[in-house]
């Protein structure tokens, strides 16, 4: 946005005005878009495949704060977050439709930086907008987003269908999401009580970055096919590591050993957790929204897993009886709790 | 709801909780609709046919006023809406997904009332829910939903393929959902006035329920197909009948003549027009939300069509050329205009 020219009222276009202007230089990218925005509805054909679909909506003062989530990289998370969930089905996300409901407190400048966001990632992730829904709110903002995708009926990888003594493999590292939150928690705090205080991030690039811009692993779907491993089961890690877990054992009637030393932890994730006197376990344990995929696999992967970069054999599967273990780096057992989403607890509202 | 009973808080069941409370009676009725609510994404079977997609967003203190919209109702007509965009490309709706924002002035109880009426209107229109999203938001109650259809790639119906001399055709009649509202309106203006008083709605039952529970015209469209009559462009009238006949013929490059005697328009209509000292006529053209079909289709269906109950032919398509025009009753003739959304407009906000 350039600060010099006036800003432009969303009331100057009206509805019809907006969409058209957000969505007049689409280019259709999949064969399975047939038509997208500007009729009652799209027109998708996935010929033989099954059909993926997921959604999710985002609120303002809940999912996101605007004081330090630049609209760029909202829109950009948004389409990033419902893309992940079609990864965890270990599929391949093609559509999304775009449903979002601002205030006039938003210029037309700001909502075309949110558009920015979600355009870059649906570059990114091969995916089509084909449709959706712009209209006013009374106060915040809220997306909500619908990603289609598609995958072969043999591929599709549900949370139910885990075997016992599968290995639990996660991609990248946890905790990470977490920490930058926290971070940006702790600046806002600063610049609030000193406005002319200027944010201090360096060292920290990693963790904002996996707050503010996190990506679908959709190389990791594409990798594991390339290697010919088909999870037994998959979820994507929004809710916490413990969260997700606990998921995919109750779902498919299994217990699990879970070990601390093997959770893949980044250093600047130790370092923060340091900083603000957190245990790093706990965050990468239920901190959330890493957005990275949490798999069970047939041990006779073991090779193939342990020597692919990007990927941690962080426990394994075993009988229901065993219960939920972490077994802690001095060799302590204890049982696995999820401690996730807390939207809905009265100390989180307003 | 029993008024003897301490309503239940939703931050005593978690989100987990809530959709589990919410969905745990669900029978999926499709054969397309694979898997359900409960993992990362639904899984859809479409085999040979085409997809189709609609998203809707409605917002609290925009779209619905729970002040008069039981949430029951409202949940019928969220959904009912979203369906209606199905129809509008001559298809038939199979899967919902709902994503609900509440503030926690709600209680179960209330959510179980929306829900009912979700489950209504998938009862009623064949419909599976089959994954969604609920959270919580800091004011207001926000919901969008996306629905999902199909069709046979020939019998899709688009905007811009209206033909030049084509019959221009709409089902039930129109105006009636706007006199609804502004009856509802009136009635809310008086309570609040003196808050003894009882709304007095006889006499005036039918454009209520057309407000409060319009229905998709799922019935036309198979009508239509047991007739053989292919329409050659469809839309549903959300914003108006003007706007949507200007949308045909905008995207079709028409021109077209609409009859002011032939517009369909109910005797409760008539009457609260009279009422309120409003046109009938430019509530028909103007009102919006009626969730009826416009379709134009060739010049030698008259017959059938003439002979269907439920459809009026109200006008014909032209050459662009000839512009729009609007036949009044005295044989004048007026450009049509449309008066639809307004949501964006500064006096519509707060």
């Amino acid at each position: 946005m350039s600060e010099n020219k006036p800003l432009t009222k969303l009331s100057t276009l009206g509805e019809f005005g907006l969409i058209r202007h957000l969505t007049q230089d689409i280019k259709l990218k999949n064969s399975s878009s047939m038509k997208g925005v500007g009729d009652d509805a799209a027109v998708l054909d996935y010929k033989d495949k099954k059909v993926l679909v997921s959604t999710d909506m985002l609120i303002e003062g809940v999912h996101f704060d605007l004081a330090y989530a630049p609209l760029k990289h909202l829109g950009y998370k948004a389409v990033a977050t419902n893309v992940s969930d079609i990864c965890a089905m270990n599929g391949t996300a093609k559509q999304i439709t775009v449903s979002l409901a601002i205030s006039n407190r938003f210029s037309l400048e700001a909502v075309e930086e949110l558009y920015e966001g979600i355009y870059l990632a649906c570059d990114q992730y091969g995916v089509d907008l084909v449709g959706g829904d712009t209209t006013s709110s009374k106060t915040g903002m809220c997306i909500s987003i619908t990603v289609l995708g598609e995958a072969d009926d043999e591929e599709i990888t549900y949370r139910n269908t885990a075997k016992e003594n599968n290995l639990i493999c996660v991609s990248g590292d946890l905790g990470a999401a977490y920490m930058g939150l926290q971070l940006l928690e702790r600046e806002k705090v600063v610049f609030q009580e000193n406005q002319s205080s200027q944010p201090d991030f360096s060292g920290y690039e990693y963790i904002l970055e996996r707050q503010l811009k996190p990506e679908a692993r959709q190389d990791i779907v594409r990798l594991l096919k390339e290697k010919g491993i088909k999870p037994t089961a998959m979820m994507d890690v929004s809710d916490g590591l413990s969260s997700e877990v606990l998921h995919i054992c109750h779902d498919s009637g299994l217990g699990c050993k879970i070990y601390e030393d093997k959770l893949p932890i980044d250093y600047q994730t130790y370092k923060m957790a340091e900083e603000l006197n957190m245990n790093a376990t706990v965050c990468a344990l239920s901190g959330g929204e890493d957005y990275e995929l949490l798999f069970t696999a047939p041990l006779e992967d073991f090779e193939k897993l342990s020597a692919m970069e990007g990927i941690s054999i962080i426990g394994h599967t075993c009988a229901k009886s065993e219960g939920y273990n972490l077994i802690t780096k001095d060799g302590n057992s204890f049982e696995l709790k999820a401690q996730g989403w807390v939207n809905f607890n009265p100390d989180n509202q307003q």
